[in-house]
């Protein structure tokens, strides 16, 4: 297929989904062109996936891959209490790639952009050796309402959603509910939204591990933080893999004490792991024992 | 160094360059934040330059690299007479590239991104085995005014800015004027601002050659076009580069017969070299013969 074939392809499977109406112009121009609504702000974060470094083309397959892709960034949008509007997609796809399999990642990206009413709205496409995606995705919030990592206080309270370790378990048994959720992460819109109105203090979404997020949060909020090892594991992971395994995609909120956080939110369950104290920044504690951050580094 | 190093390198560099008052949020949370103009569209473009398919190491210096990925994704605003806002890097390097190497990259892209007000907000850092980027770009318009492919009537003249084929004979040369043509592409984001106010009808810019990106527009309008081969060859190059060369970055635009368009832009050459025509989409003519399009094509 030449490209103009593949892109037609991609721009009427874009266009069965969903088309937020504040997309005035979607793929088929030089650039996708949004029409904001008034008293909002915007939100942007881009993500990679990288063939080797976040999927193996021998396990995962292209709709994994594709999903997989969007919901990292999709998580992003959640770590800010963000409505979803549009993604672009940067694919390179090598000569082995099939059509099919161009047409699968696609679908696996759309069936996810669907649930939450993100247009696919343009991107790029490229031959590699490899095969790389870059997703980019833009929401919505209201003014000044955005949750950021920077807000966290002495004194809040520490909370995660779901369970912890149950992706890098699954990374290990390869099978199972671990694994599925490991190909199928969940980006968690419909609980940021929640968080953003219950007016928490700073949230972030765990990509890296656990340490290594709530180091990231409290690097920004210039705290330090103690947490339990009573923490939320998933089943079959252990300790070592809920503190620093990678690829969950739940939310790591803190909230004053004072604010009364649910036990569970929009189905997904909530629970409390430790305060923020002052102190030097990024610091952590475990059981009043120093923890060292070592969740996902690309570059340790 | 750590990727919590490379990250507050990259956030300095990027504080020392423009920070546009609309970015409320850049580097350092899970998204960048933007707060829209009123009465504005959005304009929303993303660009691969990946090692081995548009730089090589050995020919190509990081700052090099940088500036070309940044100008690919301005060049595409340009092309909706947009006025660029932010950009999001996203960047993979592998174990080659020292800390100067990143430095210098980010350096190459800032001094652009400073030329056009444009600030880098975000984005993605990973390793890799090969360096490959992905650089978003956001401009913005007045309502309704983004340039477009697809705007393109038949009696419309066509014209183009600059001069084609220099990108082209500058990758045989590697010297001179034209190897730095090649190397530090211009995109015309000021040319692009004054096509928009004089009310041209439809605009895209020549990235995978002459040929191929009239094709394209003349897809979306649903038009044909003729050409002739009196066009404004760069220095050294033939006929074949400027009408298949591509990484020229020159606007390609068509405007009524009754608008009146000046022969310099912005201290740019504009040139009139064909007319739209009715007939099959995309079917193009030089001097009355049919002309294949045939550009660069990653999947021919």
């Amino acid at each position: 297929m030449r490209e103009i074939q593949i892109l037609a392809r991609i721009r009427s499977l874009a266009e069965g989904g969903r088309q937020h109406q504040a997309i005035l112009k979607g793929i088929g121009d030089d650039c996708a062109i949004l029409r904001p609504g008034a008293q909002r702000d915007l939100v942007f974060t881009s993500d990679f996936v990288l063939e080797g470094r976040h999927f193996q083309l021998d396990t995962h397959r292209a709709a994994d891959i594709g999903h997989k892709a969007l919901a990292r960034s999709l998580s992003d949008l959640a770590a800010m209490g963000s409505r979803p509007l549009f993604c672009l997609v940067s694919l390179a796809i090598s000569p082995r790639q099939t059509s099919s399999w161009i047409t699968q990642f696609y679908r696996g990206l759309l069936d996810l952009a669907d649930r939450f009413h993100t247009t696919l709205a343009g991107g790029d496409l490229a031959r590699f050796d490899k095969v790389i995606a870059d997703v980019i995705c833009c929401g919505e919030t209201p003014r000044n309402k955005a949750l950021l990592r920077s807000g966290a206080k002495p004194g809040d309270r520490i909370y995660v959603t779901g369970e912890l370790g149950g992706s890098a378990y699954g990374l290990v048994t390869r099978k199972g509910a671990a694994w599925r959720r490991h190909l199928r992460p969940k980006p968690r819109i419909e609980v940021g939204l929640i968080l953003r109105r219950l007016g928490v203090s700073a949230c972030i979404d765990i990509s890296d591990g656990l340490s290594l997020d709530l180091h990231r949060l409290c690097l920004e909020s210039r705290v330090s933080a103690m947490i339990s090892s009573a923490l939320p594991v998933a089943q079959g992971a252990n300790l070592d893999q809920a503190l620093h395994g990678g690829d969950d995609y739940e939310l790591l909120f803190t909230a004053p004490g004072s604010r009364r956080i649910p036990r569970q939110i929009a189905g997904v369950p909530v629970t409390h792991i430790g305060s923020i104290t002052k102190g030097k920044a990024g610091e952590l504690w475990l059981d009043n024992r120093p923890l060292k951050p070592r969740g996902f580094d690309h570059f340790a």
